[in-house]
């Protein structure tokens, strides 16, 4: 089974969900750190193992189709090969930075067109050479190929868009039951909901999600600029038509108060920049609050970035040499704040875990939010 | 004692000994990672300690002056507090970057008047402020302050500021007589041969140097330029002259196979930039040989980096993904690389010692520079 719950919460929709792959089992709710061109910038692959404790991380197909390219992933046996990971990983479908990173791009029906931001190079993705990708690549939860609307999107767009990608979906779904996995494990397809911020469009895209009869759906085009109580609002929605007894992912989301507050809705994965992108810019996520660490009022302060961690950092660093690095360009400064920030995330979806086993998630929720959104 | 001999070599003036700092006890030959700035940079603490096994780091006094500043070190309690580093340390005197990073500056008998390479501020460096900057910092090993001639240099102006050089000596001697450590652990002042690539004024300095009676001594002005034959030439000439009782260290050298003869010729202790520097432009030193990861070559190699070593590295990754993440300029390629070389360097130090306590070091070496120095 792919999917299996193991506790409902008493006080909201939250789950605490067993996810399991050909590449290993692990609890839900988790944060899965990104891994854009197939390495979580400035942090090891042992470090996300044994310091983060991270079962699966995320690969965007847009970055690893251009380089290093198809050819040398199928020619290492797949992205866990080529990049030493023998956890999870979960790819997205590259719609996302086709959108955001090339200038150029051309959508209709069959695909889109697009221009590498690298070199400028023509190409044309379709939702069945998004998913021949993936294949490639050999992820153990691949995307559908969709559209992500920006926003404010106009509701003719939206709803046009929405429309598209649902037969995209068709598409996809086609295509991964025509093709075989090429490294001898499973992959398992995730749709993706859209419908930007229309109520009417998110009800009617969960539901032909939810009858794709898919392992796992995912949210889409949210977290992209709407106010966070639209996220909300989109999310209690869509969770309230996507089938209980798979897991849900909302894409591309977010805070640690994001997190915490979809959790409580009934979402199970996620993934962000925002924790690795931040920390090499010297925002530390601690279980006590945020810290600017390039702040001259950390000069002087000789304790560890975050007691309230069990992290080997902490035997290590101080605030005052973290300033002092990430003051000086140092990449040791980013190297550190990564590890501290990705733990972090990863321990904030542990321990809500256990306040949904507990039964305390509702109250504990209120407090962390509070205590770990605080600007220290 | 300080240092201690345990084997002389047979075929070469190679030595195997032992040092003992407040910090630990280290086998030489020894080369020193840099930590310019308090990081040995793209490398973390544990992985000095743990992968390479560097028993001792090398600090900037110039570069730990002006960031963190003396303010943060002290209160810190030093630098092995500051930087959690539990082993030794040596600082360079400031001398080498107060010449090559700092555009204005006037020597005179008092001096050095110099201008921040960072924020343009005015200083002034003397033999006695310069101890007294390195009993804050801390390390176990201070140089004395000297001035490093380039290269080529002149035979008058290598002549009398090697003289000021060894005026300066007996004044940073005396100031270290006057002054206690601050942290509860002794500093050892290593003083520095100067000369240029003049043989009278080589042994001349070399004369002064051991007549100053410390616990070790240090070759400066060398690798600056000059062809490898005439580094050769003065270290063999130096250490003819430099008491065998005493560890003697060659300053700012140098490749794997600089390393390996000046051995052969008596020295003890080496540092560079190069294996680290190197490693963040894609050039790894291995067991094997030299490999310029970048090149196209490595597309589709996917074997380890470097099979002669035992390292943690071969588990996960392979030349072909480093090759990648250093063309896309990923700190992870920064950092494994970093870890490649330092780990080399050690490994090569170890390997030395035991062919030197073995009495195969110079059949070893001839065999290793030949192995290690050809570009794969
Ligand atoms: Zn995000
Ligand atoms: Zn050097």
């Amino acid at each position: 089974m792919f999917y299996k719950i193991e506790h409902n919460d008493i006080g909201t929709s939250a789950r605490a969900g067993v996810i399991t792959t050909d590449h290993g089992t692990f609890e839900t709710p988790i944060f899965m750190p990104v891994g854009t061109a197939g390495t979580v910038k400035a942090m090891h692959q042992r470090e996300l193992e044994q310091e983060a404790d991270a079962p699966i991380i995320l690969g965007n197909t847009y970055h690893l189709y251009l380089r290093p390219g198809l050819n040398i992933i199928e020619q290492a046996g797949g992205l866990h090969k080529f990049i030493g990971w023998k956890r999870s990983i979960l790819t997205d479908s590259g719609g996302f930075q086709v959108y955001s990173l090339s200038g150029i791009r051309k959508i209709n029906e069959e695909g889109v067109k697009f221009k590498s931001h690298i070199d400028g190079s023509a190409h044309f993705f379709t939702p069945e050479s998004v998913m021949d990708i993936q294949r490639t690549i050999g992820a153990d939860i691949v995307m559908a190929f969709d559209e992500c609307t920006p926003y404010p999107c106009e509701y003719e767009y939206a709803r046009k868009s929405m429309e598209m990608t649902h037969r995209w979906l068709g598409r996809c779904v086609t295509r991964m039951a025509e093709t075989e996995p090429k490294y001898g494990y499973q992959q398992h397809l995730f749709p993706i909901v859209q419908g930007s911020v229309y109520k009417d469009l998110r009800l009617k895209s969960a539901e032909v999600i939810a009858e794709a009869g898919c392992v796992g759906n995912a949210i889409g085009g949210l977290s992209v600029g709407e106010p966070a109580e639209e996220m909300y609002a989109m999310s209690e929605l869509v969770c309230s038509v996507l089938p209980k007894d798979k897991p849900r992912y909302l894409m591309g989301v977010g805070t640690p108060e994001n997190l915490l507050e979809n959790i409580a809705l009934g979402i199970d994965m996620f993934d962000c920049v925002m924790p690795t992108r931040n920390a090499r810019n010297g925002m530390l996520f601690t279980t006590q609050g945020i810290i600017n660490i390039r702040n001259k009022k950390w000069e002087n302060d000789f304790t560890p970035l975050d007691q309230g961690l069990d992290i080997y950092l902490n035997d290590y660093y101080t605030k005052a040499y973290v300033r002092h690095l990430v003051h000086n360009n140092e990449m040791l400064g980013a190297q550190i704040a990564t590890i501290q920030n990705i733990s972090f995330y990863l321990w904030l979806m542990r321990e809500a875990r256990k306040q949904i086993v507990a039964g305390t998630f509702r109250e504990w929720k209120e407090r962390m939010v509070k205590q770990c959104m605080q600007r220290l």
